[in-house]
Formats: C-alpha cells, structure tokens, sequence
C-alpha cells in the first residue's frame, strides 16, 4: 500500500505543476488534493506504460517514467489524504 | 463561457460514474468536483477529439462524442463549481 510520507518525500517535481498541497499551479492543469487514489494510481501507471496520450502526457510519461509500483503508491495515497 | 445550471441540465449521463455532485462512485474514476474548469474543458475536447486515450476513454469518447463546444463549456462549469 502506498505511504503518504513517503509519497510526500518523493512528490517534488510533482509540486511545480500540481502544488505542494495539490492545487495546481495553471487551471489547464488538474488538482489533485482529494483525488481518489486508485484513479491517481490507474493515471500515473498509464502515463508510464504510454497508455494515457493527450494534455501533457508527454510531461508526465517522462516524469513517470522512472518510478516503481512502489513509487507510484506512495504518491498516490500523498495526494488523495490532501484537503481539496 | 459555460452556464452552471446548463451544465447541471446536460450531466445526467456524467453522474452515473462521476456522481450527482462530482464525487465518483467508483475509486478507479475521477471525482470532479471543484476540479478547475479549464482542465475539465481540455479533457472533454481530449475525449472529443481522439487525443487523449488511457482508463476509461472509450467510454468517454462515446460520451463526448456527441457534445458541442458550448456543452463542454457548461459542463465543466457546472463540475467545478461542485464543493469538492
């Protein structure tokens, strides 16, 4: 299961688009505090694997592309235990 | 610009999986509420237009498919005036 101090440790580039406490920086893109963590979780494996295309995948697939299952978890439960 | 009670009007198909008030019934979608409503007009046109693929936009291209552009703009209106 996914660590939320642990996803908090590991959510710095998240941060400069998504927010430190997951209220996006630019309306184009989304919020994430609150946001349920298995979808958080489907999103950021289909930005991996290539899955997920449109809006700034090509952004997120290279900043996904170097996290583990594990990685994916912890940012995950980080960002659905924030206050949206 | 979009119409909140417009959007509320058209969204009877959205509340199956993302709920009444934005809030999805099911943890594999995405809660909408209070989402900032540039994102959700940019993923809606995604959906539209083929560009964005991954989870469930199969589905999603169904929905949006027969949507106008003033549709999408109520729509994501009325999600992100949702009380997330």
């Amino acid at each position: 299961d996914g660590n939320i101090a642990d996803g908090q440790a590991k959510s710095s580039s998240c941060a400069a688009c998504h927010g430190a406490t997951g209220k996006a920086s630019n309306a184009l893109y989304p919020n994430l505090a609150g946001q349920n963590e298995a979808y958080l979780a489907l999103a950021l494996h289909g930005y991996k694997n290539g899955g997920r295309t449109g809006g700034q995948a090509g952004v997120m697939q290279a900043f996904t592309a170097g996290l583990s299952d594990q990685d994916i978890s912890d940012l995950s439960a980080f960002y659905a235990s924030q206050k949206p």
